[in-house]
């Protein structure tokens, strides 16, 4: 069936997004890049083990980019790739429908 | 923080739509209403125990509706509701994204 066709990268793209949090981690980092505190201070009840957790997922999904800056004390900041930044339109249409319909 | 107001909801709508296989059901369902044949065979690899499963929760959540129809013999058909039809944009954007970025 050749509308079916897409239905792997369908798939997959619902996969990845739809782990408990990587919403919410992918919204927070569309503000622009954030440490690693920053991003837990920003979701509630997310700890940091599943942070760390989501973040190793994003980065080797290339959705995330752990960013290393030689300072004393070295700096660490995550930052959406062009990947991650290219879902805010999914974001946006998710946010929408959930303010309508979400109780 | 007022930006993350929303993030309950938001999070609520990752969690319904994030689950395998729901995003290929609603937008199998989103040509129009079916029955549960169609769609199992619309939808590769996804079992007649875990489609009945997905009916279930899309029906509790207001994303589907089953329709019985008093015939002989019996005519079931699922169907979106208004809820589940606007989320059309939704899986309209994840598909975009998904050809651009999936590999």
């Amino acid at each position: 069936m050749e509308e079916f066709q897409m239905c792997p990268k369908f798939e997959d793209a619902f996969e990845l997004l739809g782990k408990r949090w990587t919403g919410l981690i992918i919204r927070t980092l569309l503000g622009g890049k954030k440490r690693f505190s920053d991003v837990a201070a920003a979701i509630p009840h997310l700890s940091a083990r599943m942070l760390t957790e989501r973040f190793k997922e994003l980065e080797k999904q290339g959705v995330v980019e752990r960013k290393v800056y030689s300072e004393t004390p070295v700096r660490i900041e995550y930052e959406l790739t062009e990947k991650g930044r290219d879902l805010s339109k999914v974001m946006d249409e998710i946010q929408i429908w959930a303010e309508k319909w979400i109780k």
